[in-house]
């Protein structure tokens, strides 16, 4: 096996090895060679080669979405690295561990005029873990006998590898990104068979906080009195949350729940597309008298981000007296009022808690649960006598996506609009919602494409798959990738918000309206094109668009700008009567 | 005229506008519609649209470097603002004045999971001049009538006005990028008219220093007794040097003047492309001889950023006794020995220093002038005897470019041929060497491109023009803009470097060679396409090139990729002899 020439390369390579980092994103670069080789002849890693590092960081993030191990990320010294800052903000409130490796030069040649050299120490600072900068003293002159430059290089040499560790560590512990600087000295590109390579090995410390029933018994108090309790799940891993306990909260006629599609999770009784019992409220008459008898006493939330607006504007007004949050890392002050984090694992708490728990008897669960029923049906009233649209579309398509697809949703439009719909439950869903950005999503659905045994369908805007349409330009889409362009000829969102829609400025300035359509971008990457500007053409498309396929195929579906936001406002009216 | 009802945009719009920044570069987004209603509403501001944030920031790094004076940009608030990073880095070390302004929600929504919310505060730290963090008690209920609140929001507003003013002086005065940072409460759309707008004002202190005879009399006197005195140019803008200076001191025998392509400087002396002087001796058997004789004993330098890496490798090793550089802004010790630097003006420096100085008689300006003047001949008969490749293609291109055009090069291979060749006097030539990147060439061309009064014409290899091909994406580009992209299928320099080519790893992880064509992305974008693959069709092709068309057209030229490399180094060998 080779290895590269240079000390730190070698242990770079090796702790991400030991670590169970198997999968490494290389953007191409000189300074970067020793990296670059490293990893690539490496037996137990699974390169891939992205030109563009703005793609590349949010591809290996759908890969360590899907895989909940670090993925790494290798590219050169320079502006090449800031490339990555999207995704790494995204990973950072995602909570998805990236590793990102840049090389570097040396301290004395960073601000005396060398090219593609930049201040890449701490660079990342809000929105990293750990940032590990590296020293370069380490790669000296290696043939040296001086055996005081030996004992400094090898001091070195030690101080990296604890560096190493600790990034590395911080990524699994805290599953988030962290930065490794690597600074090189030329020779790159010499490379060494027959070295041994042992690195100082630090193992990660996994925190595994358990609750006794002694610290629980208080909250056990509260929850057990209180006639009005809601949980909310945000995004979350399929699969995160053992049925059971859903099942016996959702006994309880005290608890509703209210799940977000990117929660993946499922139950008969659950409350799953929030903003179409919320929506019709605020058009309400009297909005005060059905939001009081929806304010709970406890609310419950475990998950990620919340996409809907609504649930928040709404709690955030109609306060809980008590927020209890359920993650092993992180609680967010969503609704201002947040009296407890619990810091531990959702199941773990739940198999805790709940013998604690007494079902309580209360209308609340009941009266909910029958709005909720009478909505559906409002629903499906409503779709069935609104014309051609964003919605109609989106309504043609949800029961046509195969089951046990992965379904990725874009951001803005796409992923509110997917909030209305009922999706299959064996769908694995996933959202950006970290930063809720439109400019990773197409790259990051590639890059759990190819980490994912089941198919994958991606459905997004048209402003944000140009935005991100780099993310075709690699050898890795499999042929089974499908990608729905929902292309309303521009920024659809911006038509429901207060702006002063239909003016020049309004046209250009917000909604940036604009006439490109995909099939040009199919064509410069071999994707297989086909577009509907109907609900027949839709219907139609949809029969085998699902079918196995030589290349990866996308479907862009045109529909009518001007009339895409009457139709979602009046939903909301509809859904109130 | 209509202005945001939120104060602290009407603050921001007024100051741009009264220090003469005009052009306003605005990505969508709701957060940053009191900006975007602000700015696009004012008389004296050009808007310009751009969806994809790192295109847009290198657009406005394009315009404010044609017009040497500060360009906006605006955003929303997330992820969107760090899409900007790559171009703030450019401008951080290229010195042009960039104002970055981000929307951002108020301070208690950050991180409590709120949608494209991020730690936005100094976001930019390592490469800004000055982060403007605005409050946002501003834009509580502006129509109290508490004395005590309206004092408050009173010096809110006060302090917010200094920062703003601040930041812009910054840029002005610091030649770079600045970042203002403005949380938005909503409601976000609210437009009042006839309000008196009369912010706080700063001037900006500009530093106009002048070096006295009695400061200069020892340097004078170093510079007479010395025999051997080098001038090297590095980026500079046309016409930042009065010629009645550069003709002075090239009658000097003593002293020998290196320009790069990107230093905009011409004199029939001048050794206008370094590596075919360097480069040869390089490969002499007795090259140390040759570099003694050429080591000068005063380097003088001025301008930005150095292209060839001949020339730094060469002084480094060879040093100077003395190395001056003369820059009203910073000094960088590109060669390890810089002993002073004068802070003021390169024409203010020589009105000055130029009558202390005498010419010296000496041999060194006639050895390297002849060795040149061989060297050019060399060049021509290499190149009548290369066969079709990237650098024949150069020489068919270089000599068409009409008089008078803005020429941008891209950066890695293209920057590195075109220093081989001559180019007409007439052009002014760019090259985003402040980071080197191939991140944002075709983004920062068509910016340029929409200022300048003469037409543009971008040279491009083809893993930056598809890097940055959203660089295409939007309603401004002239119809006299052009670009020509040399197809190499991957990035060709790593053929030039130390690299194993050849192989399946070097080919996918170095070289990312690729089969793409830009012809569908001219298709997308509206672009006339033209393509070449030999001699004769360049050729024909470039006949008709510059020709008025309705469109912008983009002139695709095929080399064959593993026969550029060896071209390009027995070039080198060939100029020796």
């Amino acid at each position: 096996m080779k290895y590269s020439k240079i000390p730190v390369a070698r242990s770079v390579v090796a702790l991400c090895v030991a670590k169970n980092i198997h999968h490494v994103v290389i953007s191409p670069g000189s300074r970067n060679a020793p990296l670059t080789l490293g990893f690539t002849h490496h037996p137990e890693i699974k390169p891939y080669s992205i030109v563009d590092e703005r793609s590349a960081a949010f591809f290996a993030l759908g890969i360590a979405q899907q895989l909940k191990q670090p993925v790494a990320l290798v590219c050169s010294s320079g502006s090449a690295l800031l490339n990555y800052y999207p995704a790494i903000a995204e990973a950072f409130y995602s909570d998805i561990p990236l590793v990102i490796i840049s090389a570097d030069r040396p301290i004395e040649r960073i601000d005396i005029g060398d090219g593609q050299t930049i201040r890449q120490k701490n660079v990342f600072e809000n929105h990293i873990l750990y940032s590990a900068n590296l020293h370069s003293e380490l790669v000296l002159d290696q043939t040296t006998t001086d055996p005081k430059l030996q004992q400094k290089q090898f001091e070195a040499q030690k101080h990296n590898e604890r560096e190493i560790n600790l990034a590395l560590n911080k990524a699994i512990e805290g599953k988030g990104p962290v930065h490794i600087n690597v600074p090189f000295y030329e020779p790159l590109y010499d490379l060494v068979e027959n070295v041994e390579v042992n690195p100082l090995q630090i193992l990660p410390e996994l925190k595994e906080r358990t609750y006794t029933e002694k610290q629980l018994s208080a909250y056990a108090d509260i929850w057990n009195k209180a006639k009005r309790k809601m949980v909310i799940v945000g995004v979350a891993q399929p699969n995160a949350v053992e049925q059971r306990f859903l099942d016996e909260l959702a006994q309880d006629d005290s608890v509703i729940f209210f799940t977000e599609t990117t929660s993946n999770l499922h139950h008969p009784d659950f409350i799953t597309r929030i903003d179409t019992v919320i929506g019709p409220i605020e058009r309400e008459a009297n909005p005060d008298e059905f939001f009081k008898k929806l304010q709970p006493e406890i609310l419950l939330t475990f998950g990620g981000m919340i996409v809907s607006k609504k649930i928040k504007a709404f709690l955030r007004k109609y306060q809980p007296h008590q927020h209890w949050h359920i993650d092993d890392k992180k609680a967010y002050n969503t609704f201002f009022c947040l009296n407890k984090h619990f810091e531990t694992d959702v199941n773990s708490f739940f198999s805790n808690f709940l013998p604690l728990g007494k079902n309580k008897e209360s209308d609340y669960g009941n009266y909910w649960k029958e709005i909720w029923q009478k909505r559906q049906q409002r629903h499906e009233e409503y779709m069935d006598e609104i014309p051609y649209s964003d919605l109609k579309a989106m309504q043609l398509v949800a029961p046509e996506v195969p089951e046990n697809y992965m379904l990725q949703l874009g951001n803005s439009s796409i992923i509110r609009y997917a909030q209305l719909f009922k999706w299959k439950e064996t769908l694995r869903i996933f959202c950006n919602r970290g930063t809720s950005g439109i400019d990773g999503s197409v790259s990051t659905a590639a890059g759990a494409a190819c980490v994912s045994i089941e198919p994958t369908l991606l459905i997004v805007g048209d402003l944000s798959f140009f935005y991100d349409s780099n993310a075709l330009w690699n050898n890795y889409l499999p042929s089974n990738f499908r990608i729905i362009v929902l292309n309303n000829q521009g920024g659809g969102i911006f038509r429901i918000l207060p702006g002063n829609k239909n003016t020049e400025n309004f046209d250009t300035y917000f909604e940036t309206i604009h006439q490109l359509d995909a099939k040009p971008v199919c064509e410069l990457y071999g994707v297989e094109y086909i577009s509907a500007k109907n609900s027949e053409e839709i219907e139609k498309e949809l029969q085998s668009f699902f079918n196995e396929s030589k290349r990866p195929k996308l479907l862009e579906i045109f529909t009518p700008r001007k009339l895409n936001d009457e139709v979602l406002l009046e939903y909301f009216n509809f859904m109130k009567s």
